[in-house]
């Protein structure tokens, strides 16, 4: 009755999907594990997966398990998921699903082949309760959604962090949780840059403005500002034709306090979907017991990946407005 | 058709109130004053009272005008107040109209056997905008008022204030404004003492709570807390049958900084009302052009003395409840 | 390794506790369970509890069980828990923990002569995270706790909720939580009736105002409102010696809609705390895997049913203040 | 002392300027006033500008003046303020300073050549607390401003609104105004067209994202709803270096009603700023009592008038990212 679950890629976030399932979750246990580092999955063994075999592949973890988690890195994606549903078993993929989005097409494809949803990607987002709070509200007092302002911004990124890495890694929540909050898709993308912070360094434009247009005529602009200093801050603002509704800030206690009401902004981006993981994690475990997936698809995975590469290449032409094709929606994913 | 002003007592209230005849508020002109210190006369006469007379007396002060304001030290008002009735001029009195009730009642004697109301005491949280609009919340939507919870908070009082000012100085303004808000009287005061913070002195016990009970049945708290620190803070919250309504914060730009969502609370108290002092003053001019006064009369004030004089002695016997009795209100006054 | 758990009394929330040790928390597992209504055993193994075993009393239940939850009616509490503590079975028991602060008292005794804590008493309030972020912020930035500033206000209550049921059904959860946030205990009580609300009935005073004085000489005062017709509402203000603090609203979308800026509050006091819950069982859950029990104790539970039944005299002399005397605390709780 | 003013169009905004000046400010009277309708004049007279002579003409206002407002309509402000700045008086123009740029320009140069200040433009949100507030916070605490995102919003227009008036009439503030704040200049604009509301009509596009750059590198995006239907709001945030700051919410009262805590949105435009009225018009008369201006120049109202053209095209070419020249300014203006 307990799902047997894999973990390929035990790194922090690895090791932590694996404490959730042991420790916090229902319905699952880690039986195996693989890494490329042995030391990591043996630390993991040690801390949080009591019992879990240590697997020298991806593919045997995926032999020895009801479902599994892929938490290695990014380039390792594509294959790992491949063998999964090639093995006909549910497969929880952080993101990004492919390096590219021909990777994230043939997972599309194999899935599509293979005939049931078997892949759900780690777009947190959607089980946060604001943005799920705020989905609701759009569709029930709202009215049609016309406009969204959005704003994702970090206090600060590493110098290793570069211009496209904006869109890769920080608008890629954005460009999914978006589509998803008015079950819309993208037809064009623009990217505006403002005069940069003197926070920033060279190779990193800092901060970007993002345009983008749905297909039923939404515009969204969304500010991506990675080295905005005061906090991690998530901000988002649906224009209906009723009204507007703002996804909640996170809860902290109002004080008053040396001249100033106020309350605390976190720094660290750890925190701030921190619940969401766990209702994700939780939702592959149930849908994987019926031997299937739900959640943010392969699809979903693979439209992010057209998307953010559009908006890579709008950041190269600044101004530009730059078109948005999708392929058409195979039927599995309606 | 310009109203000729006098102004008793040129200190720093005294002048200010000179500065919006002046130079802010339409209808009046400063064409007399004193001060027991003439130096001070001569000042405010040369920065913001251009022209004026400088005057030996506050009889003579009243001769030579056409309305009065009372800015002296608290020992001289009733004197002052009572010449300005028997001389049938509109008059403005700063708070305490007198220093004891008795001297408050003779004032409102006076006045009822001249006939008409001449006296406007400087309440002036009555000509508060988010105080009025309180008013206006309470009578349309609130429904029936049952209990307000009130907070007066200072940052810091200098080592003179001592534990009766707690009510003489501070409470007084909630005393008269809480009654005009819920057209209420009082009946019984309690005051109890929390732990006292560790930055009062030994003759101030800070902070307290005032507990008032109204004629309908209205139940106040008053918390006073005159070293809080943080700031000059002014609540008061309003439960009726149908729900609740607040005074609105003091207008502040909100801002992200510094990892805190916050906006700056007030420090000094002068700046909390400070838009209230020019609509009083103006109000009081409309009045005196035509010969008589509105807004806090001779009678909120003399019920405000009796009021604050047994708060204090409920301070000495903590816990206690004591009643407050009124005599019948003079028709004047209705 | 997965803890066997019994539920006594499958009402509402025993199997809705059921529910979440099954099907939301880990580490344990529900086996047996009893209910007066046979029909009501059945039908929440049915839904939640499948396989477990229907017992025919709580002390097969017991029998059967590692630990086991008490969510019977309250009159049954008391010979259950001591039940469970003479098998040496860890025990959830719902509040009450005993109608009167004698039977809580017995249970007390029980256990400290046990030796371990085995009894924890669900005042779910002190797992609710913004009351765990309010302790800490008093902790770490408010200073010493001067006064605390509190409101419990529900809707509406049924005809069968008379003037007593203010206390032990509603001011029993501040009574925990506030003596859990200021690690303080009460020295005095006061009640006094403000003007009824004419949404209440003959049989009950609606709202009241409780004071409560601290050891430390904290000074509470807490509206109990339960006809406040707006909605279900918990505020809590603490005043320290450095500032203030609040709990904070519920998660909520802030909307522009019909010329209000606003945001829902709950209506149905079921969801104020409903995170709450999952939180302190999974705490139950993981003591219990170790044979004790955390959180709120029988210590506790006792010390809560002392203090409401001063409160409750203090209904019944409106306005006197009752002195609260507790016995010492056994070394058991330190 | 008191200056002698004259007013030129007495309709609803004229009219409303004689009150402020007879019966709110300081410093001057009205003594002639003209308008094309007899009857207004009169009213006007009768009303609030008792005494003021009715004049047949606008030299002859200006004439018998010692500084003059012009609200008569749009098309006759060029040649009443170049005739009152030919009589060397100061005047307060209503917007539009001139229907087209160049008549804008021609004031200038008007203004240039006789060497003194004497224009100030009716741009009143400069005036408003929350603007000046914001403007001050972005000097002192927000470091280096990067972007301004901003939002306008009306109920409801009327059928006779069209496209373009989204600029000339609406957006007009924000470009003024956001000038002010950042102390800069426009680059370029772009307008993009999101969906349309349902509850626009042919000939308006509503809403509409006008794109604005600065000569600094600031991007501003300006959102124009003009049939939000929720209520008059005018949004404006400022994102610097250091942080964020936004336009405070219009005093409102906090209430707990019916399920929900909220304040009011007003619904009409007129009470936005209308405290920001009597301020500037102050400053006009202080100004004027030196035979100067201050505040919004006719530099202002050309660069205003220059910039909106330019947004009216950018409608016309949706996305297309227009320049923005502006001749050099001169130095009067600095």
């Amino acid at each position: 009755m307990t799902l047997r679950l894999g973990v390929i890629g035990t790194g922090a976030i690895g090791t932590d999907h694996a404490r959730r399932i042991n420790h916090v979750l229902t319905g699952g246990r880690v039986v195996a594990l693989t890494d490329v580092n042995r030391e990591s999955a043996e630390a993991c063994v040690a801390s949080v997966a009591e019992g879990a075999r240590i697997c020298d592949s991806a593919e045997e973890v995926i032999a020895a398990s009801d479902a599994v988690l892929v938490c290695s890195w990014g380039q390792a994606h594509e294959a790992q998921v491949l063998a999964a549903i090639a093995a006909g078993k549910p497969v929880f993929c952080e993101k990004p699903l492919a390096t590219e989005a021909e990777g994230a097409r043939r997972i599309v494809e194999a899935e599509v082949a293979f005939g049931r949803r078997l892949v759900q990607v780690g777009f947190m987002r959607r089980y946060d309760r604001g943005y799920v709070a705020l989905k609701r509200m759009v569709a029930e007092r709202l009215g049609t959604p016309l406009m969204v302002h959005a704003a994702h911004r970090n206090p600060t990124v590493p110098e290793r962090y570069v211009t496209p890495m904006a869109i890769h890694d920080t608008l890629i929540h954005e460009i999914d949780v978006l589509r998803w909050l008015l079950d819309d898709d993208y037809v064009s993308a623009q990217v505006i840059f403002p005069r940069a912070t003197s926070h920033t360094h060279g190779a990193l434009k800092d901060p970007q403005i993002v345009l983008l247009e749905t297909a039923k005529g939404v515009r969204i602009d969304v500010e991506v500002f990675v080295n905005c200093r005061y906090g991690y801050d998530i901000q988002c603002e649906v224009v209906g034709e009723e009204g507007t509704g703002r996804l909640p800030e996170p809860m902290a206690i109002p004080t008053r306090l040396n001249a100033t009401l106020g309350q605390s902004i976190l720094m660290d981006w750890k925190d701030r979907f921190i619940d969401a993981y766990d209702v994700e994690l939780q939702d592959f475990l149930t849908a994987a017991a019926r031997g299937t997936a739900s959640g943010p698809s392969s699809w979903d995975g693979y439209v992010a990946a057209i998307t953010s590469d559009v908006c890579v290449q709008a950041q190269e032409a600044p101004g530009s407005i730059l078109p948005i094709s999708l392929p058409a929606r195979p039927a599995l994913y309606d």
